[in-house]
């Protein structure tokens, strides 16, 4: 094992975002990123008509295409190297992280269905994105049978098994598409499957399978210590699924920062990187944050934020959270259980608003200012008193994942009056999402599992410091902010170094790698009292909409779901 | 009596609204608009600082400068004769309306207080707009005051007096300006001030004296068959409300269409009119397009629709019904007992809409196809199924009028997503409004009020052919439009007519001049099933909201009130 710290010495570390994925060169020494390179899905998020086909999708669909990873490493990472001024024989190591819940259907030897001519034009053939939300019907099915059937993993899974992950895809799949489930030998996490496109070699992370693919049960083997529930369980689900795990999934699951095999030749060539390169098995994107975060246990919670925002934390004990993600053994840091929960719409949310709800006048007066539309909004937004807008939001703009596992909940403003304005909309989207954050705080806390500290990442976390200082004040905790600006690549490059063994853990590599900005935000005691009340609000339009059997958010759901088949 | 049908003979309508004055001149042989002429109020609604002064102003105020009304008599009259080709000869008489309850304190010759230098900083001293609706608390106060005494007059008022009326702000006036209600002779209707200021005459109307300022007791007197409350009930408000209706208020009030005297000769000579020309008592701006839309009895709802939509019918029986604004004894149309009800955001928050919460694109869109934004807005919208867009508004951006009867009440939008776009925002907020009238229809036919039929007349109804299409089916009632782009100057200037004699009855004078468009709207009966079914969902929230004694649009309101005074 090389541990010295020869300056020459990189990791690679691939970061596959919702829009665009990333490849960076990271220095060993420091955690320097010495280049890296970007590149967007020419598709983007597939919601409205498949390419080529223009076949017509339903409300709420979210696909990609797996080429377009293809097209992303020959992209970036020979432009990274070239950046970094850095050559093959540089790097030691290649780490990989993905969305997840992120699935194809493939064939044997790794071929997408949706490559064929035969499944090109079906939905079910393509990758179903994360925030892909068809499948609710489904996981409500999951939920409904494993809670008859006293299953342990909804218990694991924070209470329900969401439609975002694996199951309740591939269930969509059995009941829309059979034939692409029949045709799919296998049916794997996207990260995974990219992994095996750089190795030749399907070898599946435990990551994504705990966390998203019901991996939870004691399986009695030690090198494979978890595996699915019973085949029954399946069977009930479908007869179609008689089998499934067995057949269509990965038995075998590497652990965190293991290698899954060296760069295969060809991949190596297309690449300019050098065969054999060792490269750690695949993790999911907010995952590698954790170290990157210089978290190595209990106390911190990491919060990833972009589009949505992941939240991710250990304790050296397994709780059973109202709504969490999953609890699951070594799944986030080696020796702790490792939990996440997650917030759907936030990153997105603002976006939305920028896009479709910002009026003209606001993106004309920040023209004339030189300033940026956002930047505009939060000078004018941190003018304001807590409360003074008299708007109440709640973050449900791409339904609710922790605490409430539903994705047919949606987006409410309340407040709103002719002498509302932008600035103020803006400013209650943040703090939705900051109550949307405390709520899951407490669901941990509530449990017995401690959150004293917070520490933050992504873009949004290191450009806008009203949305910190809003988060400070209504969790009432400090919020360290990580110093890098792609601290999920930084993460896998980590696991990149790792699984190449130039670090005995991952939490050696985050003390050389790994740093947080010397700026904390701390927490202004009368803002958080006056934030008190108004989350006090908050949580009761959460559960009246949330938890209510009669929820007109629910109602309204089922009658626009009506409209799609009139 | 002259009834002949001389084409030379012209009555004056004077529309006073919340944005401008309207001066149109009206042929009364068929109701013919010969000429016209509009006057913004240069200061438009003061709800941020008032001018001069600029001393900032109270959330939820709205002002305005008395001078401006009467510059609008100056600035448009003339130009309304000239364009008509008329000259003062063949105006027969003068008709005004006037947004109510708009009020004002002045000195016995009736001086505008806020013209004083002493109190032109003071905004009590100024006019208060109907939607004016800071005295919240004051409203309240009243509320709980007639409650325990048992008073008639909340079932007049629909069981709740609301923070817009007559004795809300002047109560207000009393506890925030004391110096204010102390120097004012008079507290009187806009509409009535300015009758007064042509006539050089203090005469007020019937008609918002009954709707606002509590006339509505048996006097009597069969010349002014009502009166206001016992003095003990203002003196139990506030001491220094003692002997308020016998010093503050006129105490004889005119009968619709009667002569409120002819015009003063000095305000003839500026406005280019004859000296005596009949000048009709004032009435509100909604009540006059009754008659202008043909309605003579019972059956017929009317739908003045502007920024706000007052909703105006007759009966032969008085009925109490929930929420109404009140019913008047020949307060709308002689011999009927006159109903008003009404929604305080409408047009104002489709503007709301298009100003502050409309994105760029849309109005880039709108300027590439040569196209309105509401046009474009509208032609997106009507492409929308009922309930697809899973939208769903609560239409109180200004309050809730009939049948909630609360100021304090806001706008909410629920089932909001990122996939929402801004014509499915729009169509929602259309939809609230249709709900909301739909509510009022069944506050009176519960009460045994007849209604069967629906005339709507105002810009929206004119220019929106979806809102009404949407109308028809929300209600399931065929909507019949006034064929008049100015309904209200219109009916004014029919009650000018009636005034100098020229009909024996408004109902002979609307068989004249007033008329409907031919094509009507009728409800679709799918399209009535499906809204039928959303409006379940609306009701559930207007109640959860708007009834419940900790609705979290009540505590924001007053958390945001505590935000105002920290």
């Amino acid at each position: 094992m090389n541990t010295s710290s020869n300056s020459t010495q990189y990791a690679l570390g691939l970061d596959f975002g919702t829009l665009s994925a990333r490849a960076a060169v990271v220095s060993l020494q420091d955690g320097h990123e010495a280049g890296s390179a970007i590149f967007e899905y020419p598709d983007g998020v597939i919601d409205s008509r498949l390419p080529g086909s223009g076949v017509a999708l339903e409300k709420d669909a979210a696909l990609q295409n797996p080429d377009a990873y293809l097209a992303a490493l020959e992209k970036t990472i020979p432009a990274a190297l070239q950046k970094a001024g850095v050559t093959a024989d540089a790097i030691v190591g290649i780490g990989v992280d993905f969305t997840s819940c992120t699935t194809l259907p493939v064939l044997r030897d790794g071929t997408p269905l949706c490559r064929l001519d035969e499944f090109r034009s079906n939905p079910h053939a393509w990758v179903k994105l994360w925030k892909h939300h068809t499948p609710q019907p489904e996981a409500d099915e999951i939920n409904a049978l494993a809670g008859s059937r006293g299953e342990e993993l909804l218990g694991i899974y924070g209470g329900k098994y969401s439609s975002e992950w694996f199951f309740s895809k591939l269930l969509e799949t059995v009941r829309k598409a059979p034939d692409v489930y029949g045709a799919a030998d296998r049916f794997i996490e996207a990260g995974d499957w990219l992994v095996w496109m750089l190795t030749g070699q399907e070898r599946r992370c435990i990551s994504a399978a705990g966390f998203k693919a019901m991996v939870v049960y004691p399986s009695g083997n030690p090198e494979s210590p978890w595996t699915c529930p019973p085949d029954d369980f399946f069977r009930s689900l479908d007869p179609a699924l008689t089998g499934v795990a067995d057949t269509k999934l990965g038995r075998e699951y590497l652990p965190l920062g293991a290698s899954a095999g060296g760069l295969a030749p060809d991949m190596a060539q297309r690449l300019g990187l050098n065969p054999g390169t060792p490269v750690a098995a695949a993790n999911i994107d907010a995952h590698v944050a954790v170290p990157a975060c210089r978290v190595s246990g209990p106390g911190t919670m990491v919060m990833i934020m972009g589009t949505s925002t992941c939240h991710l934390l250990v304790s050296g004990e397994k709780h059973l959270v109202e709504g969490m993600c999953g609890v699951v053994r070594d799944g986030v840091l080696p020796g702790f259980w490792g939990y996440e929960a997650g917030q759907s719409g936030v990153g997105d949310s603002f976006a939305w608003f920028i896009k479709h709800a910002c009026p003209a006048e606001i993106h004309e007066q920040a023209r004339q200012q030189g300033s940026d539309v956002y930047q505009l909004l939060a000078d004018q937004a941190s003018e304001l008193r807590v409360g003074e807008s008299g708007l109440l939001a709640l973050d449900w703009w791409n339904g609710n994942r922790s605490v409430l596992v539903d994705a047919d909940l949606t987006g409410l403003i309340l407040g709103l009056s002719v002498t509302t304005r932008p600035h103020e909309i803006y400013r209650a989207l943040i703090e939705s999402t900051a109550f949307g954050t405390r709520r899951i705080i407490e669901a941990f806390t509530s449990q017995g599992v401690d959150i004293h500290q917070l520490v933050a990442c992504g873009g949004l976390a290191r450009k806008n410091p009203l949305m910190m200082q809003i988060y400070a004040d209504v969790t009432g905790m400090p919020i360290r902010i990580a110093a890098s600006d792609q601290t999920c690549a930084l993460g896998a490059a980590m696991y990149g170094a790792m699984a190449a063994g130039h670090f005995s853990s991952i939490t050696e590599a985050a003390s050389k790698m790994a740093h947080l900005e010397p700026k904390a935000f701390h927490p202004d005691p009368e803002a958080n009292l006056r934030y008190g009340e108004l989350y006090k609000q908050y949580i009761h339009l959460h559960d009246y909409f949330g938890r209510s059997a009669d929820s007109p958010m629910k109602t309204l759901k089922s009658l626009r779901r009506r409209t799609d088949h009139s």
